[in-house]
Formats: C-alpha cells, structure tokens, sequence
C-alpha cells in the first residue's frame, strides 16, 4: 500500500465506523421511507444522510475527487478515466435495510485514472468488512481471502437477483437452466453482499440484471483480487456508465454462465 | 416453564454449547461427505456425529424418551401422540455446511403426548439461539420475539426452498406467482432459517416442497409462538409423519399463499 492508498484506507475505515454507528443509531427510529421506481425500490432518509457524510468526508480530506453516489448528492457527471473517482451506495440492499434492518451494506470504490485502486463493502449489522486493494488481494475483517476453489456452476451454489424470478422469456429460461445446473439456489438481495458470498466460495456464480456503478463498482475489484471474474452479459469488462446486466464466478463458473446466455442468443438483446 | 421443561432447557442449552464446539472443530478438518437422493442431498461425518452425541445426552438424561433423527441413529418408529418424542436435525442446510461452512443449524423440538412443548433452532456460525416454549414465547437470543407485523405477501419479502426454480408446472406457476406479488425474494437454503426469519419479521411467506418431520418440527412451534401461521399446501396442520409440502407466513401471508394454491387447484395435488 503506497502512502496515498494508505491514507484513503484508514480515512476509509474511520468513516465506515461513524456510519455504521450512525446507521444503528437511525434504525431505533421510524425511518422515512420513500418509493423510487417501484414499491421494491426503496429510498430512506438514512441513505441519504450516510451519503451526504460520505461526500463530506471524501471533500474535506481529498478536495481533488470526483464523486458518484447512489443518492445523487455526488458530481452530476464523472469522467471515470480521468483523476481520482470514488463511486459509493450508502446503503446496498435498501429493501433488506427497511425490513430486515440487517443484511445490507455501505459500499465503495476509488478510482484512479480509471482503473480501481481500492474497495470497501461493509455489512454493517454483522460487523463483517470486505476490502481489496488492487494488486493486494482481498480481506475479510483483515484476514486475506484465499482464491475460492475453481468450482463450475454444477458443484456449487448459484446466487441471482430477484428479478429473475418475476422476468419474462429468455430471463426466466435462462435462469431456470441455471438453477437446474447448480446444486442449489441462494439469495440475498444485495450486490454487495452477493459479491463477498462470491469471494468467500459461498457460492460460485451470481447473476445480475441492469445494476447501476455503485452497485458494481466495490465488488468488482474484490471479486478480482480473489481470482474471480466479473463481466456484462456480453463478456465484456463493466464499463461503470449506466446500467449493465452482470454475470459473476469463478474461471469456471464464468465460462458456464456466459455460455449459457450465447445458447439463449441472450448476450447482444439483454445487456 | 415448569421444573420438567426448565430441566430440559438446561440440559438442552448445554448440549448445544457442546454440539456447537464439536463443529466448529470439524469444520478445520476434511469432511467426509456422502450423496443421499441426490447431488444436493448430503450427508457427512459430522451430522452423523452429531445426532449420535444428542441421542446419546438423551438417553442418559431423559431414559424414557423416544427419538426420531434425520440419520437414522433415534428409533425405527415413534409415536408422536403418546409420550415424550424428541425431533432432532443434528445439521439443517448441509449443503450449506459443506459449501459455505456457515448458514446452518442445529434443531430440537421436544413433544409431549402428541403436543410440541418446546423448540430449538441454534445457527451455530453466527451464534443465533432462537427457540419456544409453548404458551411463553419466542426468544432469540434471549430477547422475547416481537410478533412480526401482520404483512401481506405484497407488502413483504418471500422466501421459498430452492426446489421451486427447478420444478416443473405448476409449482413453477405458483412460485412465479408468488414472486410477482413479493417485493423480493430471498434464499437461505435451510427451513430452519426461514423460520427464523419468518419468526424475525425478515420475511412475510415461506413455501417449502416435501420436507421432512426434522425439518419443519422445532420451526413450527417458534413459527406459532410469535403468533405466525404454519400449515401443509392444503390447509392442514402438519402431521410430522412423513413428506409433506409446508406454508408458513403472518396470517395475512398464510392466506394468500393458501388461495394462490387453491386458485392453482395444488392444494390437494402437491401435498
């Protein structure tokens, strides 16, 4: 860790502290709960509180940065290639936020000229912190992850999005082949968690459908530095601008879901 | 709890302690795994160990017990309507336990004369004790269970066994249905759990396809104690004897998932 990512991570950590404590302080009261796209799509007043102390922070300490948050309180537009762009979801897994109150996840990722440096994905309610820096590997609660076992989709467990199970054709058959093919199903209702499952070889394949950069943008480096491999539908690396349906795993795994969605002729008409 | 219950509590909350160290323990060393049905249907060393240590702990303290355990160490056959019975899941969610080494649990229940008395359900990994004692609550962790508010599957998260994204029609139909009407679904692949989020207010609905007396017996007295509603596919109060397709959900849920089925005309099929 060179002196300016050193920085950053323990900047990065203080903060994650504060928030949570914030978090947990919020969860004692009623929450202010609004509706974004659709009753599934959960905005509250703590998202937005957490986001606004994190662009705070990143500001106060880094001026230089451009910032991109899930609540829109960050840069109306980024250039990802160029200069330092931290990209971060306050809370990933809103849903599970509001009516689990655990089982979600403050998120984020540093850029540099475009390539990720470093990432952070805290579950908050279970105190487990996930981190990656680039070329470093990846920790969980400071204890490197070893690189999961390459295990193809047929002998593990396979995670998606809930979208899948209310989609229309070819998502449904899509996702019925590969529930077939693994030996079992698991779902968490967040990215961020579902990418720490992922790097821990809880599971060994997720599937996403059009998720936004903050929910992509800290699992990605870690799902990297343990030896896995993340891509759009379309095999390609995220871009991070926009929407992109994504497909992770192991080497194997990967292989199998991409392959999967060339049979359904689905990789050029869903991404 | 009266002095025979209290008696049994304590000797249970022990066992479990210990239970709990053994696997913790197994867990460094190779497991020995073995198919039972199918790829995903597991066995290993330790739930055979494990039944065998509990079986062991209740003959010697409670001798006139019968006992009926997954592995087959209880007895050939019991009677639940007259004595004490015990039910035990030395570990529920073995795949789980084989794959991600956490999101598994031990489960007892204890009946009397044909009437669950009291209930155990101990996620080992996360060190989550829930259980019931007939007419006095849900605990978790010591903390009497709040009854979950009384949410309609539309107003709530659903959770299902993994066999529904592999069946064919209608249990297809009836999951999708299902799926549409939740605000997300969410997979934990063991009953146990999703009883314990049910009972948590995690989750609104719960469908599992053919389970088995250890799998749902210690869940369903928790599920009742907090004032939650669980049944077979046609209404009807689990017999414990033998496969049976299980709905469990806060009265409102209960119902909706009970007249999709009828709508479906499963009810009487599926069972």
């Amino acid at each position: 860790m060179n002196t300016l990512i050193r920085k950053r991570h323990e900047a990065i950590l203080t903060w994650l502290d504060v928030a949570a404590e914030k978090i947990k302080k919020a969860l004692h009261d009623e929450l202010e709960v609004e509706q974004k796209t659709n009753p599934s799509d959960l905005v509250t007043n703590v998202d937005k509180d957490i986001e606004q102390f994190l662009i705070n922070q990143i500001k106060m300490t880094f001026p230089k940065s451009q910032i991109l948050g899930e609540e829109g309180y960050g840069d109306r537009t980024i250039d990802l290639n160029h200069g330092t762009v931290w990209i971060i979801d306050p809370i990933d897994g809103t849903l599970n936020f509001v009516k689990q109150k655990e089982n979600f996840a403050i998120m984020i990722a540093v850029y540099d000229e475009g390539q990720a440096i470093q990432s952070y994905i805290y579950n908050v309610m279970n105190s487990e912190l996930v981190y990656a820096i680039k070329g470093e590997g990846a920790y969980c609660n400071n204890q490197l992850i070893k690189t999961p076992d390459n295990l193809d989709m047929h002998e593990g467990l396979y995670a998606s999005s809930s979208i899948f199970y209310i989609g229309s054709e070819p998502l449904n058959e899509f996702h019925h082949n590969l529930s077939k093919l693994a030996l079992g199903v698991r779902l968490k209702g967040s990215a961020g968690l579902e990418a720490i499952e992922l790097a821990k070889g809880n599971t060994v394949g997720y599937t996403a459908h059009t998720l936004m950069p903050w929910d992509v943008a800290a699992g990605k480096l870690i799902i990297e530095e343990v030896g896995c491999v993340i891509t759009t539908f379309a095999g390609d690396e995220p871009s991070l601008n926009g929407k992109e349906s994504i497909i992770m795993g192991t080497p194997k795994a990967h292989r199998t879901l991409l392959s999967t969605l060339e049979q359904l002729h689905m990789n050029h008409n869903i991404c």
